[in-house]
């Protein structure tokens, strides 16, 4: 087991942000600028091509730690930012690229990739899970969410159904294909994000993953638009989310 | 035209209520007990069998008035609470009573029934409207929204299709048979809220009127659970809506 290593630390807008390493992958950790004592964590997964300073990261951890006084996580997925490429990888990259060009549907060359670094981030989030949990302002029995989008879903899914110290998940933007079986084993509290005019992934996909959840607590969020167009207010949604389940208040409004 | 009369005024929980009438429509006003120039009104529509100062009203008044200095407003729809019951109301009551005991589907006779009260209504709001507008607290060019779920939504979609005046509404649970052409016709803001496991409006039916609304910006908040479970964190939702739309920031973790 490894063990979490600080490699950077800043801090700007309340927060301090410090990146650090698990082994070989590469994270960050957003925290309250006025310390607390103990706080819950959100663990965040960032969406496909993207990584784990994206501004949509950097949004959801100003919302859930100025809002909060949460702890916000997140890893940059294998194959992205900080992390090598593989063969594999670049393959992939050049096969939704090409369909993307040719105007083909993405799901088919998506949904195996995505299975495919979800297996491999999976182990790191719990093994990231450990050692965040070494941390004296987070500790081991604190409560603990995940939130992610787009790939964030397709990593989340696996991850949130095999551990149970995640009590709380926000979701969306994925084809069920992969999913489904997951889904089903998973019966905390989830809020699912989807566009009802979304051009990758059809609408009725993203209510059979939303529909395969076991929670007695699920809310789909279906926002007009195309699948870059959701409104920001859902992060905000989120947060509020997580400070019911999570166990504060919403310190100012979000 | 009928103006509008207070018939009585208390005060509590930070709100200040007051019963009117307009014409022989009998209506209720909650407004911030500390005096506001000038402030947002939101009008609401309450379910099928319930009135104007049910619980649902009451709550969402609480929230609104407190939570963003705005007004809210609601009159009991024809033949509810203080309004006499016609022989038609009385048969399409007892139709309904009939249904539910036999456990069969209750859409045809809620359909017409609430097609039927929204005719007469909707005409009782816009006047109501009017007489609000009068009042120097409220003015004739402040931002109006709507929100109304059951028969609430049955009024007033055609009401927000027919009354330029409403720029941001609240809606859910209802078939959409009767209001698929009025919801066409909208494109304010919507919310629009369903039970994904509805016993009573089939979740396709949900899903159908959801789609109806030309809104650009549009949401659908799907919960798990049946149709008396819609959770009480919709109402905290539908005011921060109305407080992005009508131009307040929720002063209160609402």
């Amino acid at each position: 087991m490894h063990s979490l290593q600080f490699t950077a630390e800043s801090s700007s807008n309340g927060m301090v942000e410090r990146d650090f390493t698990v082994g070989d992958v590469p994270g960050v950790l957003w925290s309250p600028a006025s310390g607390t004592d103990r706080a819950p964590l959100v663990l965040m997964g960032h969406g496909g091509g993207a990584h784990k300073k994206h501004a949509a990261m950097a949004g959801r951890a100003h919302l859930l730690v100025t809002g909060c006084g949460f702890h916000a996580a997140v890893i940059d997925a294998p194959g992205h930012r900080d992390r090598p490429r593989t063969a594999h990888d670049e393959q992939e990259i050049a096969e939704l690229r090409k369909a993307q060009a040719a105007g083909e549907p993405e799901g088919p060359i998506v949904v195996p990739y995505n299975a495919r670094l979800a297996e491999l981030a999976v182990p790191e989030y719990r093994a990231t899970l450990d050692a965040l949990q070494d941390l004296p302002e987070i500790g081991a029995d604190g409560p603990v969410g995940y939130v992610g989008i787009g790939l964030g879903t397709a990593i989340g899914v696996p991850l949130v159904a095999a551990e149970p110290r995640i009590t709380a998940a926000v979701f969306g933007m994925m084809w069920p294909d992969a999913l489904v079986e997951a889904a089903k084993q998973i019966t905390v509290p989830i809020e699912f994000a989807m566009q009802w005019d979304n051009e990758r992934i059809p609408r009725e996909a993203g209510l059979v993953l939303f529909d395969a959840f076991a929670s007695k607590e699920k809310t789909l969020h279906a926002n007009a638009g195309k699948h870059f167009d959701m409104p920001l207010f859902e992060a905000d949604s989120a947060t509020r989310f997580f400070a019911r389940h999570l166990g504060r208040a919403v310190t100012s409004p979000a």
